[in-house]
């Protein structure tokens, strides 16, 4: 992350001036970031950059996207008491929201048994591009990052201008370097949208019957090798499995990131027993 | 929410150039902003300004921290379908995430039927302000800010200092405008912090029979008259009715922002039928 | 452009306290902004939001991207004196350089005369945003904003990890919802790339004669029509029409935005004769 | 640069996640900055900052200002070529920018053969500070900064206000440590101006003959010593030498901002032939 | 302080290009930070910072809060002058300014001879944080931060809400962590705010007479011993020994920062004796 | 002042959270801003641009620079009661702070009798422009903004350089646009900085006599005429009209800004007597 960013995340969790890290003596401690559950780790780049800023230099044996078991140790750190502890709620915050989030996308790409698992733009504001990294660990697709680096018409669109008219308005007006998407609810639509050559269709809130139905339609008149289809709307832990064998390609799940919990991680201070 | 705040939240979202919006003649328009389930709502004063800074000016019947039942409107929105497009992500996740937040605090306080329910800092970071606007929303006491705003003296710094130095450290190097809090462990270490003139005692990962173990010695020494108790550690939604009935004053829960769900809330543009 | 943004442009023109606008009374003048040559106009939203920044609130007949003769009134501005100038450089700034790549895009589109013209990364650091809409201006294509927008596998990239294992890591580490490009310099590694599925290929510093190879094999494989093919390097606007004819669909060229003169712009405030 | 500018223009090119440069494994490589042309070299201090940042140290023998010849190597860069790639656009952007003002400011200062050549404050907003130094490495005068480094009295001010009450109220109002510049555009005005004591007198749009006139006028009537004579407006490479002879101290030319084109430099990464 | 703080604090000392520093040849120099009067030293933190950016690593035998003599030397620099010449400035305003608080708050301690003395938020715009710092070092209490960090209810807030209906407001709405602080103006005020609970009582402008009067009966209605007195307005370093006799906890005071004088502090280069 | 440094002395001063404010209903109040002791008042400007960002419009009859009489009112308010008190201690930290400045100029100017008075860089960070204008409004001068709109060579300078090598320097390396002022502490280097032609000599820390000395010397080589001459060092309002009657054109004082006491201005809000 940039410094400046990571200045703002510490003069949130700092404030002017930090009586209860102050008044403890700079000593040196050893101290561990544990996982205190089974989970996928992610944020480690960021941890590692926070406590850095703290001039604490964490060693680990964690790859973004490894699997971590419950007490195994994630860092181990040597440094100053002051700033270990001035580091930690930050560096555990980060950890916390994206391993939680890797840990649940890694659950549905594992259910999914095939399709790829994408992320939304359904972030907290200001922490997306963490969270796109959280999915990114998991296993999953992150999707588009903002509505500018592709092109992709939903349904407020459609109601504004109509099916047609908004992809012929697409494709004329994006870059091409940019690939076009379509939200469609019903089979007829995408039919429509892959004859006018739109790069991929999404499935939106339509049922696991329907998303088969239109697959096979686009098979049976040529359509299907050309675009990427993806299922989005109402799927859950519970269900995109179904989803997973419908044919479609990628699966998008607003839930790992507006739902997912966080992995719970903490630090700990130890005793420091070299000093006998 | 500052202006520069809300730009940084914008840009995040919106990226350079948003051909998907501007593809859509600026037509009027007339949305509603919809809840697809039953919650506490939270965010209307943050929706309103970042619809405001697109010239759109929502008009609402809700305030903050009230209940919404599965389909109201919460916000009917009429200006440029192009103007509401580009608002639509960031005013929905500002309401989701902090509606959430508002929900699952409501139901802690519900159930806890007594003491207050408070936050902590497990809060996503660049968002804890919004994160703790959400608990007040849901009748939660948002707790500290910042490592500025009260002096806590926790397990990480009593491992380097010892509990009676730490609290003495602390009294000595606060300023009079805040109060101190000391997490224990023990009920022998309750009251010897009580004894020592915190402000605040947190209960920090006791049970619920620990817990009213120490209140009842607290009362006995009369120290429980002048001290704020706090339970916090291992508490969740099935169990925080049996730590109301200790006799704590609040209970914090980290669950409240990094385990809660978004409300859905979704919005849809409507055939202008004003037209015909 | 954001306000944030505008304030920072302002702060470095105006410096922290203009003596030479401050002498000026503050009395409503006339002032007009005149093209003094022939050119496409663009950068009039930007320059309309500084003025209106300064309560100044031009009126125009101009849409970006129309033709202006020499001599024609841009923007007819009625306002405070003082207002006026301290916008007047910083709003021509914006007009000059966006006008100017707007020309010379419109320049190499009409002798390319057919395919489209795209931009480059090679922009003024801090300014690309605004240097893409001026490329938009002038009937061009901004090509991809940042390294983040599509996957673009330039010959340094094929230097570190050669053609087919920088396509293959390309396509596996790529959102679906991104196109992959890849700069050939061969027609084999045109066909080569073709083969492993790319969207895009950029035939970089070939000449005319080879392209044309290039695709009548293409064709005859078959592989022509799921893939753009992109022209680049060495491209001027005195052979760009000869490249307009090999058959690829866009030729992008960084001197629209490298090489571009500003389209010569002024403010002249006039003699108010509405006070006799 | 400030690291806080420096990002700025890092997040512009990067965007949130460049899968290009990711996908390449951080092995080592060797590579080089090389000019495609000659010219002026300018931007070294802000090229080594920016791979600095990426923790790639460049090696160079020039200094600001050099000369460079074709195909001579600017740069060496040793380090991983992740790194090499994230730096290797912006730097380029800066150098090529940078490089093309210097090597047409010197250009400018050669066939005027005495006079200084100055800029103007038609530079890209946001960048001034850049264009600034690039006309300082190719030996011309960078002029003032901004509208508070030194009062100028432009046809705009005296429009509004006449010339001798500008004049009175800049030097009414200007702290002692300024300038006052004005711009004149008849040999009387020039005159005037002189009288009254300005430090620098600009001719405006006047022509070789009518300069010669004003500067033999002022030398008559004893005015010229103590004032500094600017020559501006309609001045090209073409006939910057007939006004080098006017006897004007310096020439400001917006050309060298706004109409200079960039060198041409670019960076390769080499077979890394200490493997073997 | 943050870099992004630091950055933007250099920027405005050195504007774009620092001539006078430029000019001099960065050679290797000695230089003495030295006091020019007697006084408490504060700012060391900053200063240190300052110098470090610029690659200049001082050396000192103060620390914070410490006396220092008239010519003592603070710091000793070692490290090229043009780096020392460009961190002067800032790093002398900042060292004169907090030690200028510093020196008036340990006189104010001092004469007030058992009771604290707090600042107050008269503070300059943007440079609080450094003023309670230096109040810090002076041996005084910085009072609340800012409006969250405590809550105050000031006379303007009883004008609207009346006193009682204020305390009850505060108690109901403000965090269990934070402490409700409530001036009064009258004896019977005070009883009142403190059977109400509040935390902290402040007289405002209420004369010593006055003050002791209401602590007496505070004593004798068991109200004294839960509440923190504090004294405020009206007290100068003339009266505040009086002021400190009357019983209260704590005395604030303005003008130890809208009102103290920097400490004369300079910096000076030495002759380069080593170079013999 | 720009609407990103408003919002960042907001944030200072309210934090995130003002529960004082908030707990007060928004209904319209009365107020006033009370100039409690006689002076010059300044910062009318950015305090109204505080009042204005919370929606309160003041009116006043005064402007910057006027003479304000003990229980004057400065300011009229109307507005919600909540905007008010959240505006109230920044703007009354601009005008105390800016109004002090104002007042000690205007001291100074008075008993200078003739030369100007004009500030240094000695001003608090992040807040000189104010500072600048408070002496501006003083009548006061306010010299260079910073190291880059004027070239200064002061004793430090001179102590790596030498004066001759020094002023050399910075004659070839100046902007034509920017005035050289030297810092001499003899008579003979006055008059040698004098005949190489500086634009400003100050004497530093010289005695009324050693200036009379000096002047009377560059009268006699006809060096005075094209000179401004500057005093410095040791004045102080006790001795300033002793250097006032030396000849000299100016005065610079440190004490304006760092020694300047705030002006004491106060905020009432009345009791609504428009609602019986």
């Amino acid at each position: 992350m940039l410094l400046t960013e990571l200045e703002r995340f510490i003069e949130e969790d700092l404030g002017y001036d930090d009586v209860s890290c102050n008044m403890i003596p700079d000593c040196r401690v050893h101290a561990e970031v544990i996982a205190k559950e089974f989970g996928i780790i992610a944020g480690l780049f960021e941890a590692t950059q926070i406590f850095e800023y703290f001039e604490i230099f964490p060693t680990t044996d964690f790859e973004e996207g490894d699997l971590v078991q419950e007490n195994e140790i994630i860092f181990n750190l040597d440094g100053g008491a002051r700033s270990i502890l001035k580091a930690e709620r930050l560096a555990l915050n980060f950890l916390g929201r994206m391993s939680g989030i890797a840990t649940l996308t890694r659950q549905y790409v594992e259910r999914a048994a095939g399709p790829g698992i994408a992320g939304t733009r359904k972030t907290t504001p200001g922490f997306r591009k963490f969270e796109k990294k959280g999915i990114l660990a998991g296993g999953g697709d992150p999707h588009r990052f903002n509505l500018s680096d592709a092109i992709m018409i939903k349904d407020n669109h459609i109601a504004v201008l109509g099916l047609e008219k908004a992809i012929m308005s697409a494709k004329k007006m994006a870059s091409f370097t940019r690939k076009i998407e379509v939200e469609v609810e019903t089979v007829d639509d995408a039919v429509h949208a892959a004859k006018m050559g739109v790069d991929i269709i999404m499935f939106d809130n339509m049922t696991v019957n329907e998303i088969q139905k239109a697959i096979k339609i686009l098979n049976e008149k040529g359509l299907r090798d050309n675009i990427i289809l993806e299922a989005s709307g109402g799927i859950s832990i519970e269900n995109v499995d179904k989803y997973g064998k419908t044919g479609v390609d990628v699966i998008s799940v607003g839930a790992i990131t507006h739902s997912s919990n966080w992995l719970d991680i903490s630090l700990r201070i130890l005793p420091d027993i070299t000093k006998e």
